[in-house]
């Protein structure tokens, strides 16, 4: 106990002397999280040598003297399995590394020459950071902290059929039948609700599948050692009526309802609330990481749905003094960046756009940031870079291409299609142009990892406090 | 907060008036938890109907009106999947349940009609049957709490090379060359105490697949949520000299020493502890799986094994006022019964010599239970029998065997051989005589589940409650 206490005092004086910090990297699944954690680590332990930092003046003006993996002080949080995913990156043919998840840790100590010293000075200093990768789906729970059941329930996107709903509630159509004839005047039967909960978990898993984004609860996709716990056993209550919804309230304890409230509440403060606690309260920075690309390559419905869930995820972070987060867990991250990752599927003049368009999925939240005085910064970025930009003549015309290899192992030169600038509007749905595809990481020798402006995140993240 | 307490205060109440019962079941990986839980739900559920239950004389008296599933107050513990278990028995062919993995919990209510009562009268009682079903690995991590790290090392069966252990060490082997080359006094590299802690984990799964029991630390083998994280990742140093040791203890934070001593310090405080706490001393009665038939059939060194782990497991029980457990935690366990499991897959005379043998290789702990004043009874069960019992003529003399379908199908009718009934000595394990089968569970009609002695099982556990 002295031992950590001490522990725990040595930390709050690094930090105060700003050397130590707390980097959160966050995306919906298949965001990129891992390639990206990946990436920056390497680039880290390699800068100065053969990696390529040209917009990371530490690095490019070698102060960076390099960085090596220590002890990280969480013992209970999985380590960041950094060698896995390399050895997936050099296997031959090269593999994207396996998803983490749940929460997991790295701490890097990186030493570095302060800036305006001398050359011939041997002064150098340590900046001790730690990296923690977390799945965004946790941060789409925290407005289910702001609602009681019956509120959650009804805000729910499945709650009642509306125009741009229809797909998303054909992937949940056997909970929908289950849930239908289910009585919430009834005493609970707990295997009928473990039945249609896991159906409701099918449709969660069914629409991540199908590129959906907004999914809650974020727990039920990955349980973990609380798979079959009731915990995780409750589901909305879809197209309540108002009379319906005021007989709930008198219903006795045993009911379904009152078991749903239940289960819910217990999530709330066991699931929700302890994440914020234990971990996100103690961040110092955090990058979002998201994929545009893929949502623009899935039309309408999926796409709004992202945008849909990148608001509920940045309530997170769009935190005024009085907002229920500050409340609760008074954080203080002080600089946000948020990513459009997998940049190098399209061609290169397409990047600005790239970034264009993510600044207007993030309107709003962009504005409350900025409004709450949060230095943000939207980039576009590509962890790394799995293309080759090319140009090909069209029509006796030079055309801009990418070259790779497809996951199938195809070489293939093409031309992906043009990114909007702006919300993407029904002409551009109509006219479909575009031709998202994914593809395998390149082969690379060792020490190098090719990426684009992973450096400009790097310096925007990190860069003052190697100053 | 308020209804949680509520509650409890309300269990507490029931509890007092002998109405709830905490019953816990738990045994060595592979000694028949999930069947013998599952089975003992079927026969409660179907007692008075079609299930047989002569030695329970509250069902053979048919005081027992019904038991049914009811919601559990654990929200956070996954619940025994009875369903799943039972679909598995019932499929075609039969087989048998996935094995849990961690605790698991299912709450049943019993009606019945109280002893001594006249017939006609309508009283009738309820008892609220919790039931629990863990790992016996976690209580093999009991003694942890009484050592050190250093004296962990030192006890761990591995630190030196030894006549009984020259099997267990060859599956090891890889682990003991990469710990051999370790320097404890060397700063401590992250990366590789983690390969190295993979390959202590991958000893103990080699080790636990050639029947080996002795396990520590019991969560390396179902690691969970906690995959990858450095609380899972040390091990024992064998073979310390009497220098060594000394020298170890002025060694520096950053030390390998130092740092598989915090992990283990970790483990006991969040891994060990935290079971005892929050499980193991509310439950009021636990019965104890030995799968004794494997043990015999895989020879000296694993049956030399089992019991030494059975003696490590047994500490949990056999407290005394001043015990380590008792000071710590208070636990109340006021009735045990101690079961050698898969009895069908001996011949009946063979029987009272498997629960003598069990006995014999729970003297010392039984007669520390006695000492204890707490009621404890050896048994042999076969929650679900896999077998018939038949005669055969055999050189002119009628002989027993049995008649089974092994797991890949075949039907064999034989005589496995004689149980002795004392622990076993070099003749017997030089004549080796023993031929063990698995078999595959019979078919059987619904609501009728075939077992041996269950409910004298169940009448030991359960009879006293619903008097």
């Amino acid at each position: 106990m002295r031992q950590s206490l001490a522990r725990e005092l040595n930390d709050l004086l690094e930090r105060s002397r700003d050397r130590q910090l707390r980097l959160a990297v966050t995306g919906l699944s298949r965001s990129g999280k891992t390639a990206f954690l990946t990436s920056l680590v390497h680039q880290l332990r390699h800068a100065g040598w053969e990696a390529r930092l040209d917009l990371f003046p530490a690095a490019r003006e070698g102060r960076l003297l390099g960085a090596k993996r220590v002890a990280q002080q969480d013992l209970g949080v999985p380590r960041f399995p950094y060698d896995q995913a390399l050895a997936a990156l050099e296997a031959t043919p090269p593999r994207w590394p396996e998803p983490t998840r749940g929460i997991s840790e790295l701490r890097l100590s990186i030493r570095y020459r302060p800036a305006g010293r001398p050359l011939f000075r041997a002064d150098t200093a340590t900046l001790t950071l730690d990296l923690f990768d977390y799945p965004g789906e946790w941060l789409l729970d925290l407005p289910l902290l702001d609602h009681d059941y019956l509120s959650w329930s009804l805000d729910q996107p499945l709650s009642n059929a509306t125009e741009l709903n229809h797909e998303r509630r054909a992937l949940f159509a056997d909970w929908l039948d289950a849930v239908e004839s289910l009585d919430p005047a009834a005493d609970a039967d707990e295997e009928q609700l473990a039945e249609i909960a896991a159906l409701y978990a099918q449709g969660l898993r069914n629409a991540r599948e199908a590129g959906f984004s907004n999914l809650q609860p974020g727990r039920f996709l990955l349980p973990g050692d609380l798979e079959g716990a009731p915990v995780l056993q409750f589901f909305p209550l879809p197209e309540l009526s108002e009379s319906e919804r005021t007989a709930l309230e008198t219903l006795p304890e045993e009911s379904v309802y009152r078991t749903l409230v239940r289960r819910f509440v217990h999530y709330q403060q066991h699931i929700v609330k302890p994440f914020y606690r234990n971990h996100f309260r103690r961040f110092d920075r955090q990058i979002v990481l998201v994929d545009v690309l893929s949502a623009l390559n899935a039309g309408p419905e999926r796409f709004e749905d992202l945008s849909q869930a990148l608001a509920t995820l940045m309530q997170s972070f769009a935190y005024g003094k009085r907002s229920l987060l500050s409340r609760l867990f008074s954080p203080r991250i002080d600089r946000l960046a948020i990513a459009a990752t997998k940049t190098d599927h399209v061609t290169p003049e397409q990047h600005a756009n790239l970034v264009a368009l993510l600044e207007a999925l993030l309107t709003e939240p962009l504005q409350d940031l900025r409004f709450a005085d949060i230095p943000v910064k939207a980039m576009s970025l590509a962890s790394i870079r799995a293309t080759e930009a090319r140009e090909v003549e069209y029509q006796g015309k030079r055309t801009p291409a990418l070259r790779g290899t497809t996951l199938e192992g195809g070489e293939v030169l093409i031309f992906p299609g043009e990114v909007p600038a702006r919300l993407p509007d029904t002409d551009f749905w109509a006219r479909q142009g575009f031709d998202f595809r994914a593809f395998r990481p390149a082969p690379h020798s060792k020490g190098e990892l090719p990426h684009i402006r992973l450096d400009a995140a790097l310096d925007w993240l990190l860069g003052d406090k190697l100053q």
